[in-house]
């Protein structure tokens, strides 16, 4: 099964893809979606949902795994993603893609073992996991790819718990 | 020139088509884009964005006017708005389409005149001002012309300031 994880924002949107089958992961790339601040809001968002139809194309995924929103501090932020992830939805879903959402604590767990992990933590962990050289750069970029792991975690658990029965 | 007022939402979109020239007004067309709650979150937010693109084909508006998030009690509600507002923005973009965010305290000043006028109140001067028989439904729609309103009248006071020179 082919995951993409996506770690929503405007400025940057992370991007990973990865394979499993088994245990094992496969990196196939990864990368992210930059738009400048001083372009317009609506541009901005044309060309995140343009970049994610790409992806799509490209990569071909059976799901994309999302970060769901928690708004802590700064509202303002949380208003600007809500509306990246909005046109990073309306793409998935153009793309009959199936749409799976984590909490960060999940995601966390998943990856570290610890729903309170650290960002190092999951950032390594991420490198770990996938065998890579180097840490993936934006830490926007190793979240989507921890993202992306957790779902292959959760798809597996719920194939075990299918066959145990 | 003609404006498409946008009342945005994930349950109901609010919309509103107006002309104006000189102090006159001319309503188009209006009405409200709905979506079930059963509806998965994508596919809501995908129709949105096919009822908006085909608004935009209809109507050929030279401006869309939609009213800024303003987060009050209901941080849930507010994602869901803003994702909505998000593939909102992205259709106007992509009819390159013009976009004015107006803030609730804005749209209520130039409507009835009074930043903090009550809903009843702004619902009545929009059919009063558009000359229409029957208050529109749901109050999302008559809220999408309140809009329009409001752009008409920022744009006449930004001539006059030019001409006034």
């Amino acid at each position: 099964m082919r995951i993409l994880g996506i770690d929503p924002g405007l400025a940057i949107v992370g991007w990973g893809v990865i394979e499993y089958s088994g245990s094992r992961f496969k990196t196939i790339a990864y990368g992210s979606i930059q738009t400048p601040a001083g372009m317009r809001t609506e541009e901005r968002l044309y060309r995140i949902q343009k970049q994610m139809d790409l992806l799509f194309e490209t990569y071909q995924p059976d799901a994309m795994a999302v970060e769901e929103l928690f708004f802590t501090n700064n509202i303002t932020t949380g208003i600007r993603v809500a509306e990246a992830r909005g046109v990073i939805l309306v793409s998935a879903e153009a793309h009959k893609v199936k749409i799976a959402e984590y909490t960060p604590p999940q995601v966390k767990q998943a990856v570290v073992g610890y729903g309170k992990a650290e960002k190092r933590q999951v950032i390594s962990m991420v490198t770990m996991l996938l065998g890579l050289t180097e840490e993936p750069k934006p830490d926007d970029t190793a979240d989507a790819l921890a993202i992306a792991i957790c779902h292959a975690h959760s798809d597996r658990s719920a194939l075990a718990g299918y066959f145990n029965q």
